[in-house]
């Protein structure tokens, strides 16, 4: 069968600061700069999963399939929270870096992939905003 | 001279949360819902400035003091802030909607009016996300 | 109080074909070319309210209610939809073109504003692509 | 009949520069800084027509029709040229300024407004980039 | 010689349904839900050409060609079509998901390879929206 | 350490012509057609850097110094330029294409990796528009 990809994307609004818990207080103003202060983004999660195209359905996986997982595992959890505080599953980060941010939510999907029977999850999409992003393919 | 308008768009990051000094804990919640919680959003401001075109410079005025104005009246005050905080010309403000920072923008920007020699502001759009927007004419 | 426009969008996938109900075959053809078969769009309506920003909730109303309005009166009806089958409020139009939408969605709306408490409904946006749009004020 | 606008956007990629005929070497160099150097821009045409809607077509006018007046009064005489000098009725214009090229283009559509029996010219946008735009009533 | 990507897009509007020619009532329900009504999309397709810049022109292979070859190939195929009915090289397909169009929109371009000389074609997206986007790199 | 890309994009404004020093008159006209002749375009750069995600950072660099390579290396010596003649690095092209300035901006941010202590320089890409795109993977 062929393979593809689909790629879906989701949209959420939260505030974060930059501040590292193993860096000092010059090194944290040093290192983040004004991104120190409490401030927001509507961030957009870009998911793509790669797979065989079922000869039956037409599809790598139900879409519905994906988008479930990505509101139910990180939009439901994140949209409208101070990440810093608010997320249970963020508290471990030493920084609530986009880079840690995609990475963080790319274990929660991996979680899901299972369910899908078959198809990987290929890569992690992050956008801070149109012109700041971060992509994670899982290594 | 033809009067036309310019219009010039200027981004910033920034949190905030929607909590009405003069209302209940109740009606707060009942109001606002999720955007209680501290969240943040990549906010695009855009001003519309109307005057006569100078015959010898073709521009209804320099588009670098428009910018200036903007830049200097707002996005370096409020980016990369916690605006229910952080922001002294907002503290007055009995809640921090879209609405009420359009207006407190406005007379900011209104104040910088006399110096453009004749071209008015027009009005000022506040787009919280792509799907939410507020204009304010100063009226 | 400050009058203030809120503006908020949605968007829907559809059919439909442009085909009037008065003109002839060679009329139809001449008039609408290749828009005669059936094809779609990923249409976005834009909605605008103005009205009096509360002091207390510092709103010109809540974004859910016309979130709401908007959802239930149009994008529930119409979205995965031929419109010119499928939509039982637009069953009487002479031709679906994007002007004619723009009307009868601005009179299912228009039905809400009493509900509103005072904020009338400002202008009706249709886009049918970035390109071609229609706005439709009341009048 | 009901009135609406209908809005149609079409690009164009030019070059120019600013530098004008009635200032010094020093007044244009104070006005305009780098923007006295040729360069260039994706620019977006936006249309917008006003009239009422036809009972029979449902249309305001046909958009075929207003394509192609933007398109053969406009695009296909500035797209890939250097505004400056290569647009023969640019030549009398003091200088290329986004306001003195929106004033123009609504000159040469105006004068096709007469075939379009009944519906009016009401704004010409003109989109330097998404952050510079200017607009023109033809007042 | 280096070797770049040249990537261009082009738009079409066009209306769809779901409904999978191998699988039952019941299933093409519980797999398509709303999207097996008639409805539409203006989809945007992109194509990727992988190969060496060639040191005389400049170019990987002439814009213009590729163009050509997504215009002529598919953009005139099925802009305002109904693609379950109105495309002859789509009517094998046994549904019109946006994976087996992508695939399909491979061979007719993969049909013109030869003629440029060259350049491959590396990868083809379309994307039914913003937010629902199908990749396939031939394979 | 997890590996992750980092993508940052600016715009510039430039006007260009594509005119080949090794191509004679005729070629020229055959090749370029109206791209020829003194045009310009905001154009997007968009550059990824990948690397290992700092564990006391959170970072796989900071965006600043790629900002700053960016616009020191490229955007201030490329915005509001005729990219053909006022240029010094560009001086040498043989046309002034998009892949061929991917290529040369692609030198100029490899100059700047060893700075950057780990993380790679792992594509640029050039938007000539938004329907018109190059990328360089630096082989």
């Amino acid at each position: 069968m062929p393979v593809a990809d689909i790629v879906h994307l989701e949209e959420f609004a939260a505030a974060h600061r930059l501040h590292a818990r193993d860096l000092g207080v010059q090194e944290n103003a040093e290192t983040y700069g004004a991104c120190q202060n409490i401030h927001g983004h509507n961030y957009v999660l870009e998911v793509t999963v790669r797979g065989e195209v079922d000869a039956r359905t037409g599809m790598v996986m139900n879409l519905v399939d994906l988008r479930s997982a990505m509101r139910e595992e990180i939009v439901d959890q994140v949209d409208h929270r101070f990440l810093n505080e608010d997320v249970s599953f963020l508290q471990d980060l030493p920084v609530i870096t986009t880079e840690n941010l995609a990475i963080a939510f790319w274990s929660r999907l991996a979680a899901r992939e299972a369910g899908w029977g078959g198809p990987k999850l290929h890569r992690v999409r992050l956008m801070e905003s149109q012109s700041n992003i971060v992509d994670y393919y899982g290594e």
